[in-house]
């Protein structure tokens, strides 16, 4: 896209903000002892009363640290990248403010790139490299993804979040989406249900992937077949509802439906409740993720909940570890979800 | 906080990775030319023989640019700043959204703050600052906010974002809060009500004071008084509940409340369903914001509907403008907002 703005005026000059130099000479100290008074990292090198001078020229000057100027000299701009598809997704925000306070606390800064329709994550990933991000957390990946194993032949630090590749083989924070879905056919088999359908989201992505699994697994732990299938193309209300007239499009008899997220579940009350059949009375429904209000919605969803926050927070940990090549930060980290049992489910 | 992790390795050498230097040898022009020639804005200097030539040698040696150089160099860092009171308030992901997709489309990042409990904005701000942000859009701004003041001092371009400072002299994309108040109160007139109370929100919020003003004069255009107010110290559900029992302890006679949001509207739902009273049937209530999934919540919510996302997008755009130096973006953008009328309202 081109620029069409008619004016261009040059930037507000920056000459007046006071430098390193002006610092040194301030605090009668080199040049490199400012230098390593003002950084955490190196200032066990100084002695105490140095630091002590040097940050009081800083604050008389009202010294401002150049993080461009550090960044071009350490290599560290203090940003990481987060890639995420859908920022409006509920389930995002609480994992954005987890990667966001975590780095937050270590002194790094937040590029975020929404990538959901008019923006290709390769293409922020390539931009957010330009700005020298220091590592990418990915919330965008498929389970065969070709922009993470490029990043990952030109040695670029990732962490995935809420996704895993298919091997496994790339640090990951996820939740136990197999565990999930075992809670979620446990619950429903223990009030009675034995005909159950699932709709699955999307299998190129590995929540999609895995739930499907764990709820064929958890449904064969009970010696039963699964009563009915749709996918899903997306995790959205409106796909939770098409995928629900598919269901009933195939004829299948089904008392319950675990749906593969939340959205995906609240569409298919609606589809349900078009059909003139009520939930739970006719149909229990459970979902996944219970993002934010799924206790206020009508009926209140039983869900199976999934530590966002923590999910961010972790994978910020673990990417921070990885820039300082603390070991053993190829790893997964698997967190473990929990059943919240609400209005939508109820006894056969 | 100190880091605290036990091994630090130096981060991965970059030496591998071309540079401008490389592009001109394998091109074969001034390295000048080859800057030039990579900058959109500087690269009708060049011809277009040379610019595909200079393009194909970047394409072939991967060349990536260096924005932290280009920083330092033109004073540009390609990212702006914006500063979130709560990413998990869902108002705030739209708007998030459009911020950074008009912003994207113009090359530039964001760099986000969420400054809800453990980060103070001001902090936020200098830390954005020291990393070179062009400028800063914010949305954590009270009607009289030092950090605004000190920031417009030392010349900082910033744009508010749903909220505006107190005389309206700094640029700022906002609902028309008095307007969204008439909407509500204009409707519940329509249908029977004269006794409305009000839960108002934070007043050193302009959000909260113009919402108060918009409500008691629609009231008053009516020849009638509020029927009660309580304040709402958050735009939370809790704050909502905590608001109504107060609203019910004073004793007041209501049939309808106006919420000065949405989240505060269903906290009074809440709070009068606790008291055993039915919405719409004992009391109408009307939120404002339409924030994602009030269409789903119990009963539906009538709202009033804000741009979220196109207040995002303005806001960007307004910002881009004033670092172009395009004039007139000190005016404040007012947006239309619109009702919709749900199943939380019913005729008296």
């Amino acid at each position: 896209m081109r620029r069409h703005f008619a004016i261009i005026s040059p930037m507000p000059k920056r000459s007046s903000a006071a430098t390193l130099a002006d610092i040194a000479l301030h605090a009668q100290v080199h040049k490199t002892t400012a230098s390593r008074a003002l950084d955490p990292e190196r200032r066990h090198m100084v002695s105490p009363e140095v630091v002590g001078r040097v940050e009081a020229a800083a604050r008389a000057l009202n010294y401002r640290v150049n993080r461009a100027a550090s960044a071009l000299r350490t290599g560290r701009s203090g940003t990481v990248g987060v890639l995420l598809p859908d920022i409006t997704n509920p389930v995002f925000p609480p994992i954005l403010r987890g990667i966001e306070q975590a780095l937050a606390a270590e002194g790094f800064f937040v590029l975020v790139a929404d990538t959901g329709n008019e923006q290709a994550p390769d293409e922020a990933a390539d931009r957010m490299l330009a700005q020298r991000v220091e590592g990418l957390i990915i919330a965008t990946s498929s389970l065969h993804d070709p922009l993470v194993e490029r990043l990952v032949r030109d040695q670029v630090k990732v962490v995935l979040v809420n996704r895993r590749d298919e091997d496994g083989s790339l640090p990951a924070v996820v939740s136990d989406d197999m565990l999930g879905m075992k809670l979620a056919v446990d619950h429903l088999v223990s009030i009675g249900h034995r005909r159950i359908a699932h709709l699955s989201g999307p299998l190129a992505l590995s929540t999609g992937s895995l739930r499907q699994a764990g709820f064929i697994q958890a449904m064969a732990a009970h010696g039963l077949e699964p009563a009915g299938f749709a996918q899903c193309d997306a995790y959205s209300c409106d796909a939770g509802e098409e995928g629900t007239r598919a269901l009933l499009g195939t004829g299948a008899e089904f008392t319950a439906i675990v749906a593969a997220n939340d959205l995906i579940a609240l569409g298919a009350i609606q589809a349900l409740q078009q059909r003139g059949r009520t939930v739970p009375q006719d149909v229990s429904v459970v979902g996944h993720n219970d993002m934010p209000l799924m206790d206020r919605v009508s009926p209140p969803l039983t869900t199976v909940r999934i530590l966002h926050y923590e999910m961010g927070f972790r994978a910020a940990r673990l990417l921070l570890d990885s820039l300082r090549g603390v070991p053993g930060t190829t790893s997964t980290v698997v967190l473990r979800p929990e059943l919240v049992v609400r209005g939508s489910s109820a006894p056969l």
